[in-house]
């Protein structure tokens, strides 16, 4: 099993890859990518494509692991959350890939035990699972791990960390 | 200037695709993609993105036309034609076409020259300026007839409609 886990965001989407196998968990990559605002949105859509599209291929990626969104003040980026949603969707099927779905609240509950943590919470609680990963630079990269993680232990939560 | 009109939906996507050359413009083809509601959203989204790649590579499109979305009653509607437009966003840089959007207001005060026209008169005068063209079953082609009209009309109003 391996899992790419996605945030989604029109300037910063970050991104983890989580190999589940027998002997345990392993976060293989995190990371973000960045779409300059200077490009368009079209030129955006197709970078944050090509983008995973390569991250599949390379890791052999099994699953794709995101967030429900929920409409904020903004109905704008909540759109533009949409266009790299059905990128991921397009990039699901092409690749056969089982998508899975978590709320915000599942994924703080699952990391830290309370479904209304923040995101220092979520980041620290990252931190502790996987050590030797350095601070993330941005809170793109460690709810992206957290909701990979999520995609690792929806089958089952008792597993070991490989550091 | 091969025009791709689409009015994409999540279970119907009306679409024309208009010439326009020196000699006039025509209706070249209009039609409108089912997808069934029994199959997944990724598997949908797939399948509009399979869609429209053929339609733009069959006809050698140039231009896309789109009407700008507003937020209507269901953020989860709004939403799901976000993972459409992200498609065609995709598409457009793939193949190198231009995007042009319109508002459903300029749509409707372009064909009918009144901006809270209704689908009824939208579609009259689409069939108007086509009267070759059978009564479109559903309002999703007529609309997705007239916002690419728009597109050709863009930089030149007064054609020749080759009928």
């Amino acid at each position: 099993m391996v899992i790419l886990g996605v945030d989604p965001g029109c300037r910063i989407s970050g991104y983890s890859v989580i190999y589940k196998s027998s002997t345990g968990v392993q976060l293989r990559q995190c990371g973000y990518l960045s779409m300059p605002a200077t490009r368009t949105l079209p030129e955006r859509v197709a970078q944050f494509h090509d983008f995973f599209k390569l991250k599949i291929t390379e890791h052999n990626v099994t699953h794709i692991a995101l967030e429900t969104p929920f409409l904020g003040k903004n109905s704008q980026s909540f759109l533009k959350l949409g266009y790299l949603r059905g990128i991921l969707y397009l990039l699901s099927v092409q690749h056969t890939l089982e998508l899975i779905e978590f709320t915000p609240s599942q994924v703080k509950q699952a990391l830290t035990g309370y479904g209304a943590a923040s995101k220092e919470q979520v980041s620290y609680m990252v931190l502790k699972l996987f050590p030797t990963m350095t601070t993330p630079a941005k809170f793109d990269i460690s709810d992206a791990v957290a909701v990979g993680l999520c995609g690792a232990w929806q089958t089952d939560s008792r597993l070991t960390y490989i550091r």
